[in-house]
């Protein structure tokens, strides 16, 4: 104990307390700086010699002894001022390294290096006697640091007040940013200097089902650009979010700095620590190229490897589904005319039908015959379920059993006819955000998810959350969908969430989480629509964390094909939507139009029906968030590639060069681009097919339309 | 349609709307009428042709459109006046008489009768095209009246804001209350005029683990009392609060008026409603003899008749508890030394045992030796399961497990055991609060209880609820007791929860759910103190809506025998604990000591062994709230009596009258009386038992010490 004490002591007023501790990453490209300033913690960021993150203090406020109504979970019964944020010293340091590759599940290359520089530093704080850690792992590719909180007689149990965590840059930057938000990502980004966010903030959300804007706070993953002679990029995000609130970013305009803001639950307390227990770590990706951001893995590396034993029943999902008529307004989820229905008592074969509702027995069995002939992995079905008369909008908790059929939807008939036919259905438990009700049905849904050899699962949270209070980014409710992720696992069963939490890497850990929606995707083109720079964007913001259920593969992108006079579009090209399957990765891709729509296009929908959704490599060709992306992908497993590019409202010139291609092979390369005259304004089903022979030394120009792109499958020729 | 509207029309404008609906009791001494005032509906209620209560504004506050962050529940479009509390007009009115009996499944009768008049009032509300309806019911004991609010297209859901129920009355009155709380009813009852209340609501309570007191509120039941020549007592409660928040009521001393308070939500919702529903029944019980309040079996007449199918397996329960002497501090719940587990992942067989933990192999078995024995039903053992070490104040959500025992508490040796000595362990679940939690464990909890042979289960919530920011009384957690006790019984589970809401009859509908806690029992002993009046009270609050484990039985009352020096004491005689098993009427009783004590007063142990628990009449012989109770009970189904006589702080004397007793039939009577020197503070321990030979003629003076008591058994004596 003695010599632990001098040893302490040597660190504190020896060496440690004088000077900051220096962290460098692999290529000795990046710099961290870490050091206490009066006790208080602060880090930055130099890259290639030159600062991009000044100065930037770390800590957490706690909420003191009786607080909130729930009382004392703080164990200082003296209750002196208890926030970690000041009052330090460091009294360890431990540094390491590591430089490993792992294999994903499912992902965008074979295998990812995981190559850092470690630095972890212990505060204490001698008027608590309470020690937390700050750990930093610097990579070739940016920064991520997090708080740990390990277990000691001082800090057992502990309510967060705010996390806060600085990134306070040197300039201005541009930067492409949805609103801040407990309850919603599904936002049109924007583009503005960072300095001009709080004068733009008011008018730079659109309403949704639920809502919760943070006042001049923006959400992660945020893309920003230092312009000029020489631009660098930089992503800001977090990484494993687990059994902690979703941050948001709290914008200092004047000072080009963040700060996170954390989600609060009913009473505004921001997450409840049981120790050992570490936060999400913070990441900052830097690179003066646009496609290293995009390349950039360090997200993922920052979670844990996976603890499932047997991943083999992972699988890519292609898919089409019982949903975009409905999206659309062709047909409905519900089944019956009445407004009001109660679960477990109304008879709903007593119900008038609607007439008009899509998951009935003919309609369901006439798109399993589409997608079963032109090979898709499965069929979702949505409104199968008794409920959807008054789904939304009631916070009824009892809103959805996942287990009842409507009358017109025979669950045994469908699913075996889907299987003798070698597809899937896939299951969709809406949940109209009762979170406390999906529990309550969980295992028996899953159950009968087993019975009937559904093997992947969309969920819903459309609306408040209930617990009523909580929101769809608060600690209880991510520790929800992690939940539902572990049950799904326990019956092998792959889930898809939509209005969730967006991902943070999890699926590193969790592979089975195969997806989620949690951004703006294709349906909002039919409710307000979405931009053509939408998707230029989407992947180096939301796509950070992990793959979306974009929902892409729209052609019939004009509705007024259905609804004469009907103004709504999707704005793009068919060609741009054979690009998405290319440009926004994703194990799990749905061809989101109606059957009959492919039918007149079976040319064109052939790229859907090729395209891999599983890899071996990925190169991303050129990118500029907002302007286009270009990436060329190699098929998991196979000698066989696919490239696709895409651009915004502008109308571009791009080149592709084969130089991914192995040096000396040959390979028929078959080209969707958009037609001469495409626009997606007044000639977006305009696009032509064509076929040529490519080697790694070809060069191929293609014209992008505007809101345009091209789609490009590559086979080896046999010689 | 033109036909109805024109009687609609003569109903209002011809006699309807300018006089007011009056409802008499079967016997008549009841008048209740009916007005509405300017659109507002009033009440009022004679007894014997003098005001009761007076005239008494109804109504409901509803939220209005997107005032609450849940949004748009209201459906009126135009977000007009939403409240449903005037603009009334009288459509329709309904009149039905009833006069039935019924038998409780456990009951203190055979039968009970429910004999009402009764009126339902439509009230149309022609700005929002909503109607309402008021139901009255008018029984020879009091009045019962309810909100309905049928279905209809413009009344599907709406969120409560308040319900302002009033209950005006004439006169000032002496009142035994708590304080209004959200959380938790655990407090001394309080006696003061009405008027006084206000003056003396922050000085009324003591602390406890979860407390959300109301300023000048008070909780029900309320008894209350007109002094004078001509005194009455009052009753107020309310019936079958199911799906909706339990209610307080707030004082207005200067008017002698009270009025609803529901309990809130998280966001201050007080109730999500869809049609159709009803609200709960207000009751108010009226006679001028306090026996006739107890005798009243008007809030259980108010809930529905069972459901369930088959109650042949709910049985009076008669049990011992490894619980006692972890109460008073003698031995823990917890197993081990640690402070901080994590259920799921702690070993706790690698923790160091605190060597003083209760629920082991050796002592549950030397506990179920004895209650063996002595012939209960069941062994109650708190502890048993991992997770005591810091399961209280954490606001921790994965708190219990409910299936997994500590390591020295052998599941299957330990209910072996008890079935082959005839009796049954009872299983605890304490949730902590954290019922989401709960809920997640419920049905392989039940399983594996069914799979031991449990069938009674205790609950507990001791501490802040989870959903955080729910209270123990709102309308959530009041549905998660139902989902318990109906989730229990198709396990066949008799359900006794701690820390719950409160009963309002309804073990009428859920026979199941035997007896609640809701109330300051004898536990409090050990923590603060009851006062000796508290058991003369408790009868006419807390029980008039359902039996309460109040687990009397304290044979050792001076804690000092454990903990030399240790001033703490149970306020009572021994020959008073006696009494209280016939006094306090719960089909489920604890002889709630521990078995040592027992076994040094075996004579006196004898009247709990034969004391029955369910019950073919009840006469209450004598009684006034806060002073003195007397009764007289016969067993279900055999010639048997028993009859109880508790005081409170002043000695009294009492001569038993035994003209209940059928005429003609002597009995032996074993009395378990007071002894001569006994008091609750100097000689608690002394009693005398004798014999003596009654018959339906025979009086029997008793002298009983300051909170002293007597206990008598009287079985037929053979010819």
């Amino acid at each position: 104990m003695v010599v632990r004490k001098t040893a302490i002591f040597y660190l504190i007023f020896g060496a440690a307390a004088l000077q900051a501790q220096s962290l460098k990453s692999p290529d000795g490209k990046f710099e961290m700086n870490f050091q206490l300033k009066n006790g208080v913690p602060f880090y930055n960021l130099n890259y290639q010699g030159r600062p991009v993150v000044e100065d930037s203090k770390l800590g957490i406020r706690i909420f003191r002894d009786g607080e909130l109504q729930f009382g004392s979970e703080i164990e200082n019964k003296d209750n002196k001022a208890t926030n970690l944020d000041g009052n330090f010293v460091k009294t360890d340091e431990k540094r390491d390294t590591r430089n490993e590759t792992w294999n994903p599940v499912l992902g965008e290359k074979k295998s990812y290096v995981n190559h850092y520089n470690e630095l972890a530093v212990t505060l204490n704080q001698a008027s608590t006697d309470r020690h937390i850690v700050l750990k930093f792992r610097l990579f070739n590719d940016g920064l991520g640091f997090r708080y740990e909180f390990p277990e000691q007689e001082n800090l057992n149990y502990f309510i967060i007040r705010e996390e806060d965590s600085e990134i306070d840059l040197p300039w201005d930057a541009k930067t492409w940013w949805i609103t801040g938000d407990y309850d919603s990502q599904e936002y049109q980004p924007q583009t503005t200097m960072l300095s001009e966010i709080p004068a733009k903030w008011a008018t730079s959300f659109d309403g949704n089902a639920s809502q919760t804007p943070v006042k001049n706070a923006v959400q992660t993953p945020l893309m920003l650009k230092k312009e000029g002679r020489e631009p660098l990029y930089i992503n800001i995000a977090e990484a494993a979010v687990i059994n902690y609130p979703v941050s948001n970013l709290e914008v200092d305009a004047a000072n080009f700095k963040f700060k996170t803001h954390l989600t609060p639950d009913a009473q505004g307390a921001k997450g409840y620590i049981q120790t050992p227990a570490v936060s999400p770590w913070r990441t900052i990706i830097v690179s003066p190229k646009a496609e290293e951001v995009l390349a950039s893995k360090m997200i993922f590396n920052l979670n844990e490897p996976t603890h499932y034993a047997d991943t083999s029943w992972i699988k890519p999902v292609k898919y089409m589904g019982v949903w975009w008529e409905m999206i659309i307004g062709k047909s409905q989820w519900a089944y019956s005319t009445a407004k009001n229905v109660h679960i477990g008592k109304t008879d709903f074969t007593k119900l008038t039908p609607n007439g008009n509702h899509a998951a009935n027995n003919e309609k369901v069995k006439s798109y399993i015959d589409f997608a079963a002939k032109h090979g898709f992995d499965a069929l979702l079905v949505e409104g199968w379920n008794i409920g959807w008369e008054d789904w939304f909008g009631h916070s009824k908790e009892f809103v959805f059993d996942f287990i009842t059929p409507y009358p017109d939807f025979n669950l045994k008939m469908l699913n075996d006819y889907a299987h003798s036919k070698g597809i899937r259905l896939m299951m969709h438990h809406e949940t109209s955000g009762s979170a406390t009700n999906y529990e309550r049905w969980l295992k028996p849904a899953f159950e009968l998810m087993n019975r009937y050899g559904y093997n992947s699962l969309k969920t819903g949270y459309v609306g408040h959350i209930i617990p009523r209070g909580e929101h769809h980014y608060s600690q209880w409710t991510v520790n929800h969908y992690y939940r539902v992720a572990e049950e799904a696992a326990k019956h092998k069963i792959m889930v898809n969430s939509h209005e969730s939490m967006r991902p943070s890497g999890q699926s590193r850990t969790y592979p089975n989480w195969i997806a989620a929606e949690a951004a703006r995707g294709t349906e909002f083109e039919a409710f307000g629509g979405n931009n053509p720079e939408h998707q230029t964007i989407l992947p180096f913001t939301r796509w950070m964390g992990g793959p979306m259920d974009y929902t892409p593969g729209i052609f019939q992108t004009k509705l007024d094909y259905y609804f004469p006079g009907d103004k709504r579009f999707v704005k793009t090209t068919l060609a741009k939507q054979l690009a998405l399957y290319v440009v926004m990765y994703s194990p799990l891709q749905m061809a989101a139009d109606l059957p009959e729509n492919y039918a007149r296009h079976l040319d064109a929908f052939q790229f859907i029906k090729d395209v891999a959704l599983d890899w071996d490599d990925t190169k991303i060709l050129a990118a500029e968030p907002g302007d286009f992306i270009h990436t060329a992908r190699k098929t998991k497993g196979k000698d066989e590639w696919f490239v696709g590019g895409i651009t915004d409202e502008n109308a571009r010139n791009f080149t592709v060069d084969f130089s991914f291609l192995p040096k000396g092979k040959t390979y028929e390369a078959t080209v969707y681009a958009d037609g001469d005259d495409a626009d997606y304004i007044s000639n977006p089903q305009s696009y032509k097919i064509y076929k040529k022979t490519v080697t790694s030394r070809s060069q191929l120009p293609m014209k992008l339309a505007r809101s345009g792109g091209y789609a490009i499958s590559l086979k080896p020729l046999k010689k």
